[in-house]
């Protein structure tokens, strides 16, 4: 951390640095300028409030310069972190496939889709229970019997499943929708992997329950990147679920809202970040092109991209007749065009190894 | 709901987007062009979902025109909202002053605190128990000892209180911070006015839950806009509040994320948007300058900006101490500052009117 | 300029840094922590680029601590730029009203239209003849015939006038508009104000020519910020404008392009820009509350939360009959509208004061 | 078009709505909701402006729904414009290598760097001569002999030169350098391709001025995206290009700024625009993997990316000795590593066909 005071700051304002420096158990090392004089704050920084400086009227900035997180950080564990979701081994080199309908919509839907993908060479299923809606007025989820669809299909087919968790109890619409206390614990006693959606990236608490309890379980976790969420941020938010019991996080980037939201895609496509998480983590990393883009027509070429900057796997929203899909329809594949999607990427995969 | 059909398309793609539209109850409303083809969906389209015609390989474009919301909307009650917060009204024309620390950090500190606000013309009382943080390391509030802190400075000064509910529990940290259950009830049970936090916009189980427990407690709720929230979707989460049982809500703007975000300001002063907000909607709206800058030198500024652009309500964070905050310090405005402010919004208030 | 080494550099590549500091000039001020070395660069390092640094594969990153604009900070001059248009001076404390039509659209139009926006109190004309427009095929502005309708109505009402330039030469339209080879030195003659518009801030040869030209001509230049630009590239094109030649320049904010964008208003009002750029710089500060809208209806708030900020002047666009201008009509007042914002400055003006 | 009227408008006032759509010269068509009454806008609405419709009180939104561009669509011109690049052919499948240093710095550096590049895969050749920079104080290029440098080079190697214009005339500063009245007449002399930088991208007078020069010479144009230029302000720019006589043009990317803009990268890689703007245009499209990063470490990454979601094209900066750049060494590759790229994108490109 690095403490620049304002021109014409005093001894006894810089003594007052010095001794806060002291103060926190680190070590000041400082330099004056011809026009500033700025202080060098030594030791693990990490724990320090930035403010502590930056209240004193006459430090002019502070900027940090270590990383906040740690257990997370590829400077902590050079090794990329590997784990098993089902049979598929992610962060090992080969690009998993995650694929599935928005959400689950009947029992017959899922069922049959889930055969379908696995044939177009899905590796994991993903579909939501439980799904956080922008409108009041939207479709909301299956809930608990969405769950068991999902249970029966991973007993018929193998497949691993990745469903999402969210923050609190979901209550009686005037529709007449059931009452369901205690998502989080039901969904990871289901899911192989559990989602944190976007949206809850920053509900802490959530984070830190999901962590705890996906640990005990021994199940993995997906979380999403926040719309807005700086890599910094992002990067946080995983430490919560690690520093709280789960190990196995995946970090998953699903677009990033700018001034191109509302016009050609829904989100912006930070396909760079790939690379950057993949030299600042040691966690595997995922793409969804399906969320990023908002647009079916665009998924097969982002997916390849993202493959290409080197993506440990992909989730991909997936439909067997996207017109008739409850949410998302506009951004969901077909079976036939997700088969495409694998063979595309496996080609890729044996180049980029 | 518009939705136009791509250049060449025949009659009988014509007639699918009709099917489909009075199918769904409504009534089509064709008019063709020379280049194009555009069909108006008229009726009720608020719970029409617009994949069922974007997903149509021949439609190019499907443009929702009514507005999603409804509650909250300025159509739906041309009367902006009124309640009370103590005993100050909010809606009413009169800008209500909300001040205090981010987190209670003591009881000494708040008690002498509050009465020092309110002295220098604070209306209410704000102040963090559950503090949700970017970082696992940084300190999360005091949780439940921090409410009975709050409710000891209520029952002194008489100020009503603004304090966050987070999303779920709170469990021991390594240092030893006690398990923590039931958080919003707790909240709910405390404050007079509910704050949900910009990083809990979208944890629309928390907004459901809030919306139902404030409003059977008669408690108000004060919903702050997430960093990247678009106006539509902010007023949508005031929806799911007053639908899910809450009328008493007040919309916080406090700074929207951009590409300024890191350099001289944390987050950019969308100061348009109260007047946009006030037109667009039936609640009050209230300000915060001081996270919308995150920096104390720019909160005066900012304070009478939001009120010369009509703003109900101020939400200022201050402290006696502001180099000894254990969080946010460096946007905090002391006592005395906020009096100042105080003086100066009250004169602009008599030139409002 | 701070220089942070990756951990494990030896003592070779330290020296290498070093080096290169004393080659540049400077002096190298060295720390080395626990995990980390940290090398400060003292001196005037302006003129330094930071790749000399980064470029080193040893080093992790190079952060400057110190504005890289001079001339325009605040530290250069303390006090604030204070220049005539016309009658009213700028950056002296009274708000500077410049109003006009987006574009002059013929004789009687301007003629007429100055006289009604001088009755309600505008001390300054804006107007533009020769516009820069997003597409093609839009209505390019008069060229010289505006520019000597402007000057007639200079001649009869005395109002200075704010017109803009642009970057290079206009040619035949397939409609046939006359060519016109010397925009900036036919503006700079016949302005009171040059004006540099958003699109043209990084236009650096046309700001360079500009500084030049109105600096010797005894002219002033109103700057708009670029739709993105961050604040500090914002005071370095101000930079290149009082480096060569003209030192009455004025600031120009008008709303910066972010996600909301394309919602409920066409730009985002950053009105804490104000505050930080009257601390920043040296120069005065307008606001253009028509453009950072995109919508008559919130100009009057907007324009005075501008002027509780701390503007030094607002430049807002009018017209006779909004409905029928030939540009950006939706965001014009009318003059009765003028005149109750002036009124209404007018009052803040004397409460600021 | 598409005129949505407010609730409770009268028949007179839809009866001035439809008034001006046909002294406009187009058709309405009315349909009357319960809640709203839309018109829909029939006929050539491309020259139409909105504000028509705006301005009027009882409107409550007006809404395009055709494409602004026209001869630069995909609509307009099914087939992909191909043109070659010195021996390459741009649009036709193959990927284009363009690469050089940001900068000619000098006469052997230019030499000597071509010929390296052009072994390492390079099929054209990049250097500005005239370098617009966001500070006044920064190298701002070599100017005219830069531009002989660059000829002297391509006579040697035979590579096609990819220079760019800037708006324009440069003047002696301080330090000296000579005056330059002309850069866009010398850079269309000297350039196989011109190109309009980021910064340009809305100096419309320019875009004229080198559309219609550049096409009377048969050279083509490479016009770069500004940084928060929306697509379509991107296709309207080239639509400038186009319609002013030069059709052979190239739409480059190169990132966008976001709020991401200053932690990890420089821009965002906005990956995805490439896939829309195959779709959209019928101009070949080129990614600039340089300056969407600014980071040596992610090219590689970036632009396998780029080619795997279609692009045309890559413009990259590369330079013998990085660390050496007098401007954006960290972001230039080396020849080695140039080569290692271009051999893994021609992987990919049989992968891709």
């Amino acid at each position: 951390m690095i403490v620049r005071l304002r021109k014409g700051a005093t001894q006894e304002q810089l003594d007052e640095v010095v001794r806060r420096i002291r103060q926190a158990g680190l070590r000041p090392d400082i330099s004056i300028g011809i026009d500033t004089t700025v202080v060098g704050v030594v030791g693990n920084t990490q724990s320090v409030d930035e403010n502590l400086f930056r209240e004193l009227e006459w430090v002019d900035s502070v900027i940090r310069i270590s990383r906040p997180y740690k257990l997370v950080s590829r400077e902590y564990s050079p090794d990329t972190r590997r784990f098993r979701i089902g049979g598929a081994l992610i962060g090992g080199g080969e690009v998993v496939i995650i694929a599935g309908p928005c959400s689950v919509e009947g029992r017959e839907q899922i069922l049959s889709l889930a055969e379908q993908l696995q044939a177009a060479g899905a590796q994991a299923l993903r579909g939501g229970a439980y799904k956080p809606r922008t409108s009041p007025y939207a479709f909301q989820g299956l809930g608990e019997e969405g769950l068991r669809y999902l249970e029966e299909t991973r007993s018929r087919t193998g497949l691993p499943l990745v469903t999402e968790a969210t923050g609190t109890h979901h209550h009686p619409l005037p529709g007449g929708r059931v009452e369901d206390r205690a998502v989080l614990e039901a969904v990871v006693r289901t899911a192989d992997v559990v989602q944190i959606g976007a949206r809850n990236m920053k509900s802490y608490g959530l984070l830190e329950e999901a962590g705890r309890l996906a640990g005990a379980a021994g199940k993995a976790v997906l979380l999403k990147r926040g719309e807005a969420a700086t890599l910094e941020e992002f990067l946080l938010a995983a430490e919560y679920l690690v520093l709280h019991g789960c190990p196995d996080v995946m970090l998953c980037l699903r677009g990033i809202r700018t001034f191109e939201a509302q016009s050609f895609q829904r989100y912006t496509s930070d396909i760079a970040a790939i690379a950057i998480l993949k030299r600042e983590s040691n966690l595997p990393v995922v793409f969804d092109p399906s969320h990023s883009t908002g647009d079916r027509r665009l998924v097969h070429a982002v997916a390849l991209a993202a493959v290409a900057a080197g993506a440990d796997g992909l989730l991909i929203e997936a439909h067997a007749d996207p017109r008739a899909a409850l949410s998302d329809g506009q951004q969901c594949v077909t079976p036939d065009e997700l088969s495409r999607i694998v063979q595309d990427v496996r080609k890729l995969e044996r180049m980029r190894s």
